[in-house]
């Protein structure tokens, strides 16, 4: 056995436990009995550990520069599984077991507090032990940033998104805080002058809000002989390989949100059901990062779902569903719904007008945190300042503000910028899929994203990780990311009523 | 850290992990989409090659020799823990790793073929891999049997129940086999001069099932917060702590099976949700064995829930939840339909007085087989013997023969016996709980199961592993395992209309 393949036996042994970990997850959101959380919190633990011994076994390393050796008769698939193991391995290694045991234990202690130091504005109740968080991950940063090559705050943001530097994300984030505030006005401005959508009257049955959800996942191309659709109380896309598990949350007032939902989740669904199948225990199966991973949700969610040409399929088919009549089932008027902007202080009630806004102020906040740049003390003034500057709009208070998120109290830094990435990927995807492929707007018109999805294999899921996230998206688009295709969306969208 | 209290850290790992896979397990037959069969089996048996090897870690056989010189400092819980740990040792350490993985191997491929083998009824198709499962479970029965100082076969139950030994077995299978052959034909005369039970007609929905099942439940003292019940095609009590998971199989045309098989796997539930808490993690905190696992679940059913005081609860309830009316729906008649004896040829359908002859059939043949006595060619022979001798009837063919059973081609030599050992222990405990608790009976009557729970989580539940099944036994009803209880039990129920 060479040491590259004992290195993929290994892999493979550590995508096991994964896909072990991913069942467990869902189980614990979807059927888990509350009387089990702690037990399931010690096998989650267990697992994770046992994931983490296996990845820092100093013979792993040692295989590691053994298989360098050979890497000139590795084929280009190989070497870049090696260099995604090597990736995984040097962000296990590069932390002190007792730093990541230390930043575990602060992160869930962080967590527990804020569960309820949220719902009580409490801001001053948090902070001790977010400072506890912040000082620990700036530890992290600073160790992963010595082997990386890059600055503290851009290793943490690395683990999301592999590759990922300030270099290519402060230019993108700089021009659209330039952009939307102006933009945002016009838009408002706009949308004063039209008719204000209607929103169709209930109730809407569960089972059937469900069997239409099933249907589009299916019409869209999600197998399910590989997945299922259940619910939980916060929606999510995980399970495991050749078993994704969406989730959606049903509100028989309002069909709306979990439809769009679901949409959201079968994008990212899909993605990990075309993983490239010879390599799907490998790193390099996996997929890219976390910003094309959300480019992969918004696609089918913001490009194609919420346009006009799936709204005029979408219609006559909730009509149908619902046995709605009237000017609130129109074509039209369901799009005004789904593409309402209204500037508000919690992020994920946000719509893609404002989402991007939310996710620079937190973004540069973070950042500047990691940094020293910027203390917890003066966390909640700087907030309402950069809510006032992108939004013109200041929260009453930090539960609306600096303590809605679970994000930093759970130790999640550096994972904010991939939603706007993935905002921006998205329409540059799209951009180049409506020209590369044959009438791909009139198709959705007819509910059929074959001309999408078949781009988006070809282009993005069948790639894994082959490529880093900026070659792949010059290969499949021909350019790298461009802020000016994401703002022409945008613009057509709900300037131009196009789109 | 003792020596003691670094084995009591990885014997806690395992469980966690034994929690991991018992989720995946009951996943996999309840939620998994089919196309996930390959990546589950390998998350499957990767965790379980991971505890395999974390207990059999060198260190592991160092920690036990030290911790045997700590002994005296322990409390009696921890010695038994102890005790319990060395035995899990000893079970994975006897046997060389190649042949844990052979045996593995062999298991699975003689189980693909005879899921088709069986239905085709095509014995010799299935041969020679069984005949390689037995081979290797040759070998495995001798390896253990040098450690554990017993024979091969004893060596293999006493993997399913500790402690097991043909000394105790023989004298009670050979006292069943010398009265059964004519109790059943007493039985069986005796039953055609009684009304013929008259099987309520249905349909009964699910749903209404599944409601009377849940409620049945949570009144014999199944905790909701800490276990649930689904469906699936093999009924199976599994989960993990403080989880339990159920599962039934519903048939609209007949409540009775789903109804009595959750009953049954209630009485697992029990055993499992009251192991005694402060050793949950432990190995003396793991139910006894599998005799008393299924003395657990034949006491609800058999003992208490086929007797007439519970029937005399059950009819009108039945007769509410189904809107039944009729002499069908009488308690008399569901006693009748629910004691009914009918000699067969399929150990899953058959009934509380013929279905010890399945067992001692089946823990001859094996035993022979794995003497040396018996071979596969001369199976099929010898089973349509036995059943001749135990039950007056000859299987017409190999498919109703020695083909219908799952556990001799996945490698569940040795398990057999446990049916019937639980059975007879059943009988002995609800006779020592009826004479020990005030009203058990009458309580019955009214649906109410306290004095016999209460009795179980004193005397079995709450004592986990910290005796060996024949202490327990004698402990909880102050002899040794009596035949005589169990035929008395018998002889009341289906000769004197008693019980």
């Amino acid at each position: 056995m060479t040491a590259y393949n004992d290195l993929e036996r290994r892999f493979a042994r550590l995508a096991a436990i994964g896909d072990a970990i991913g069942i467990l997850g869902w189980d614990c959101q979807t059927m888990m009995p509350d009387g089990a959380a702690t037990e399931r919190a010690a096998a989650t633990a267990t697992l994770a550990g046992l994931s983490h011994e296996l990845l820092t076994d100093p013979r792993l390393g040692d295989l590691l520069a053994e298989a360098e050796a050979e890497s000139s008769s590795l084929d280009p698939w190989q070497r870049a599984n090696f260099h995604e193991m090597r990736r995984a391995w040097v962000h296990a290694t590069a932390v002190p077991a007792d730093l990541v045991e230390a930043s575990s234990r602060a992160s869930s202690a962080a967590e527990m507090i804020w569960r309820t130091a949220r719902p009580a504005n409490d801001f001053t109740a948090l902070r001790p032990a977010l400072a506890e968080v912040l000082a620990l991950q700036r530890q992290i940063g600073a160790a992963k940033a010595e082997v990386l090559g890059c600055s503290p705050y851009e290793a943490l943001v690395d683990h999301y998104e592999p590759g990922a530097r300030t270099a290519m994300i402060d230019p993108l984030f700089n021009d659209l805080a330039d952009f939307l505030p102006d933009f945002l006005g016009r838009v408002l401005d706009r949308q004063a002058t039209q008719p204000q959508p209607e929103p169709p009257v209930g109730p809407f049955p569960i089972a059937a809000q469900r069997a239409l959800g099933e249907r589009l996942m299916r019409q869209i191309g999600f197998d399910f002989n590989r997945g299922r659709l259940d619910v939980s109380l916060h929606p999510f896309c995980g399970g495991a390989t050749n078993d994704i598990r969406l989730t959606t949350r049903y509100d028989e007032a309002d069909f709306t949100r979990a439809l769009m939902g679901v949409l959201h989740e079968t994008g990212h669904a899909l993605y990990e059901q075309n993983r490239p199948a010879p390599w799907l225990a490998q790193p390099v199966g996996s997929a890219r990062g976390m910003a094309i991973h959300e480019s992969q949700s918004l696609i089918i969610e913001m490009q194609a779902a919420r346009s006009h040409p799936f709204m005029e399929y979408l219609a006559p088919l909730l009509r149908e569903t619902f046995g709605g009549t009237g000017p609130a089932w129109s074509a039209a008027n369901l799009h005004r719904l789904y593409t309402r902007v209204e500037p508000g202080f919690i992020r994920v009630d946000a719509d893609e007008v404002t989402y991007p806004a939310h996710v620079i102020l937190r973004y540069r906040l973070e950042k500047s945190m990691i940094e020293g740049d910027l203390t917890l003390g003066d966390l909640p003034g700087a907030w309402a300042e950069g809510m006032k500057a992108l939004l013109g709009i200041v929260p009453p208070d930090d539960r609306r503000g600096c303590l809605q998120d679970i994000h930093w109290p759970s130790g999640g830094w550096g994972y904010f910028s991939t939603y706007t990435l993935g905002a921006a990927i998205a329409a540059q995807m799209f951009d180049a899929a409506s020209r590369e492929t044959q009438d791909l707007l009139p198709l959705l018109a007819q509910g059929d994203f074959t001309p999408l999805i078949g781009w988006l294999r070809t282009n993005i899921h069948c790639k894994g990780s082959l490529l880093s996230t900026t070659e792949l998206l010059r290969e499949a688009t021909g350019r790298p990311l461009d802020p000016t295709i994401y703002r022409r969306h945008l613009e057509r969208r709900y300037l131009e009523a196009e789109g």
